[in-house]
């Protein structure tokens, strides 16, 4: 399959060995981190021309469109890259939890270091 | 030098072929995404323990402590793993830009992708 990315944007992206930039998920109407995932060319651009998020499986080594299983889709507002070119960073409406788990994030689960205080911070969650 | 990562900790982390996971950073007060980063077992030991957000630099191939030299440091309130392990997420008090070029974030020079309305978004910057 021909990778249709555009060239001037495939020219800025500083991929892995395995040819992939991370992406990082944030919801455009709480501002939370969803997730991350990853994204090769053609990833991105699919994303960009369809605004449904798609990403590359390294497990499965394929293509997949969020929520195209579940239902959970992220519609994407906003596509941005950063200064050295290995990381976007997407902000999307997201429908239903953006975690397999369920969970709202995918970075629910786990605290490996607490807040001091509650200001300004997520609720917190006890380790699990 | 031995790692004196937590074991504990340690055992959840999924690391790429490089031994590495990837930190996604957040301000605390505007919620704003302001870079990402990498962070080896001592990486992470280092910022648990201190607080002072402290990651790998694949490049120099060395570990470097957030604003040691520019003063744009990370004081990190949180740090939260995600569902399958391979990625982090810090809630931090950043002092100044933490982008190297000055910006407040790594994502305010490229955007691929515009939002089509601006509600709930971050003010739109021209593509350079």
């Amino acid at each position: 399959m021909p990778v249709s990315l555009d060239p001037s944007v495939a020219d800025r992206l500083k991929r892995t060995a395995d040819g992939l930039v991370c992406a990082v998920v944030q919801d455009r109407t709480s501002g939370k981190v969803l997730m991350v995932a990853w994204m090769d060319d053609e990833a991105l651009h699919r994303t960009l021309t369809t605004r449904r998020a798609t990403y590359y499986s390294r497990s499965r080594q394929q293509l997949w469109v969020k929520g195209e299983t579940s239902g959970h889709t992220q519609y994407v507002h906003e596509v941005r890259l950063d200064c050295d070119g290995d990381a976007l960073l997407l902000r999307v409406d997201q429908v239903g939890g953006a975690c397999h788990t369920g969970d709202e994030t995918c970075f629910d689960a786990t605290t490996l270091l607490a807040a001091q205080d509650h200001a300004g911070g997520q609720p917190m969650s006890p380790v699990r």
